[in-house]
């Protein structure tokens, strides 16, 4: 049978994972593609250190750029991370017209236009299943199986993290300090976890997202993001006595023929499949006009999960290789002719819950809802909170549809009044609904 | 841009709906595909009757084998439905060596074998996403996205009539036979239901995702069937009431390297996402070795959905026979070199839910527990029900995995007994762990 020269870059969790897979399943992958993948080069800055898995110390190299050049390597598989080498690497690999397979979601997300426009000139594939949703095949749907729908809107729950910590805090009734320590504990959030839980993550997922929702490259610097650091227990607790469950959500809408992406904390109706995705799970909406509302769900994160990914892509690139049907689905990528208009987070629209610290006494409602119907934002309702604690008491109120412009300033109105005892939290809903 | 021309066969609900997202995508289409996918010649017994879609009178006719004869089609789509005349087109077509596309789950779950077959000699592409699931792209799932997995076990709600009819038996606590005729008077059943309530429906999907889950054909002759015809709001309250809820599930799991592939009312936890999934709605999970769980939903029927699904493959042959790739993925499908071994339903091993109706006197539960503890069958929970009517009560056992042919050795001897007032209902539970 013949073979095809991978060169993988990176033997991190997922490289060593992309091996074993490829050992494991060496006859089933190659009798599925037709043709028999071969890692001949592996690169990384530690050759030594044992990875689980059996690889033949010769082709380890910490020569990055020498994998790429070498002639027996057909496609550069890029699981390095970071922006800077990996960045070199790729572009060098699609200078010279070897397909790139990547699961590198900052790079692409911040990177992308650059790096679809070479694939495109070098007329090669460019590949990134992995980068987004780890097991969850939602790259590939959104390339191949949408084909006919127009999407318009997609929400996911895109990073493990976020999700993790969020079921424990309402299932154990913590707060989100210890819940982060635990997860850091038990390796499911890093050390330094703001790219997790201040959102950068799921920004980046989300501009890939919109990329291929729109058939032209987006950047996370379009995104507009709110993490889930400091979210109160308070918060989870009275959203689900509403019906809401609050989940780290991004958000990605074309609404006359504007783009608005977003990632923020966000209530969802607890009667929607999304709201009982829990832990590290990952799950995506899509809502494509002929499909209406479709849901994929799985392991969004992790070696394994993320390394079927990887190598489904790595099939398709070696396939495309042997019957010369590079580039086939999506060319259309680089394609930049039409500017895209994006809205501003200030025109975006959407149902608010606040939580307001006010003084217990008569006439201090009135004086809340009075600066909210000023600015045109009507009541949807009211919750106030029985509490024994100091002079202040927490009052929830769940609004209609407004613009987020008005409600900031209607926000900035309330937090001046004498009556308000701390800053008023303010969270968004999205119904799910198919027409919302 | 170059053109293909598209040959119709069948002019019904979804094939007016092919044609009317055609027309309104035409430019986003022809952009993600490379070519311009023209409907050439539409063949339908009634070339009259209005679609709601606007046709050329000229390109209507009635003979499907001139269609398919006709040198300006490329591709043909056959959504006639049946396996009798469709049978004969698809074979002209794939003898012609020219891409068929096909929704039709009852001619590849009877001719799979002979099609599948064809199409490799004719090498050309049959391509039948629309078959299983609708709008849920879970064919190409199998056929692109698993490449590196090994599928092991795949659950399936594959049909919208039953999950409505279950769904609301459970929220509105109806009788079968009502909502079966309300669902009759709403469009949601047929008039003759038996094909999606006796499970033939659901049978023949299962056959196909069996097929593609292993690489070779499987007739839908070969899937175990139970209907959910007469199934009693009894059952339903008990599950509920013992944390699950009952769905008509499709089954498919390879154990030992034996296939077995069932279709039956199920008892699945009420925790798991799939129990989740109500009214007409569609899901499947499935469960590979390198990606875990991972469960798709959407729309599994419907004119628009499956039309979304019947265009993206429409795409995909068109994209293989512009760019030369014809056959590039899962070339393997006609392998029959390997016989599958299947099997047989009375070594499947799965927990049971029982209701027995029993002379309510002291004994007589140990009497039926000593019949299961003959068989080695261990029970898990017993649960009885407090009643007032008549001499016998319900008890609900529920057991431990068992052989399914231990079991109904056991529900033979157990409805022989004199205290047992009526045929013991018996109820499958599948616990859908990753690793059950």
């Amino acid at each position: 049978m013949k073979e095809m020269g991978i060169g993988l870059l990176g033997f991190g969790t997922v490289g060593a994972a992309v091996v074993a897979g490829l050992q494991e399943h060496a006859d089933l992958i190659a009798r599925r593609v037709g043709v028999r993948l071969v890692i001949r080069k592996i690169a990384d800055l530690d050759t030594e250190r044992d990875r689980g898995v059996a690889v033949d110390p010769s082709i380890m190299t910490t020569d990055a750029a020498a994998v790429v050049n070498s002639p027996d390597i057909d496609i550069v598989v890029e699981l390095m991370g970071g922006v800077g080498a990996a960045r070199e690497m790729v572009k060098m690999a699609l200078e010279l017209r070897k397909p790139v397979v990547t699961a590198n979601k900052a790079l692409l997300a911040s990177h992308g236009p650059e790096l679809y426009h070479l694939a495109a000139e070098g007329c090669t594939d460019l590949c990134f299943g992995g980068a987004v949703g780890g097991g969850i095949p939602i790259v590939r749907m959104l390339r191949e199986g949408m084909t006919a729908n127009r999407v318009d809107s997609i929400y996911g729950i895109l990073n493990g993290t976020c999700n993790y910590i969020l079921t424990r805090m309402e299932n154990e009734w913590l707060l989100f300090d210890d819940v982060l320590a635990a997860a850091q504990a038990a390796g499911y959030a890093e050390a330094e976890p703001s790219l997790d839980i201040d959102g950068h993550d799921t920004a980046h997922k989300a501009a890939i997202l919109a990329s291929l929702m729109l058939g032209q490259p987006v950047t996370s610097d379009r995104v507009y993001v709110e993490g889930i650091r400091g979210l109160s227990e308070l918060d989870i607790r009275y959203a689900l006595e509403m019906g809401y469950r609050i989940k780290m959500l991004a958000i990605i809408k074309l609404i006359d023929a504007k783009l608005a992406v977003r990632v923020h904390p966000t209530l969802i109706p607890l009667g929607h499949l999304l709201a009982q995705v829990g832990g590290v799970f990952n799950a995506v909406v899509l809502e494509g006009d002929m499909v209406g509302q479709s849901l994929f769900y799985g392991r969004g994160a992790g070696g394994d999960p993320t390394a079927g990914t990887v190598l489904a892509d790595m099939a398709d690139a070696a396939r495309n290789l042997v019957y010369g049907s590079v580039r086939r689905v999506m060319p259309s990528m680089e394609n930049e002719e039409d500017a895209i208009s994006y809205r501003d987070i200030a025109d975006v629209v959407s149902r608010y819950y606040l939580r307001a610290s006010l003084l217990d006494k008569p006439g201090v409602l009135a004086r809340i809802t009075k600066v909210l119907g000023d600015r045109a934002i009507s009541i949807a309702s009211v919750m106030q909170i029985e509490s024994s604690a100091g002079a202040h008491v927490p009052v929830v109120i769940v609004t209609h549809k407004a613009r987020e412009g008005d409600m900031n300033d209607a926000l900035r109105d309330i937090d001046a009044l004498d009556v308000v005892g701390a800053p008023t939290v303010r969270l968004r809903i999205e119904d799910l609904g198919e027409t919302s």
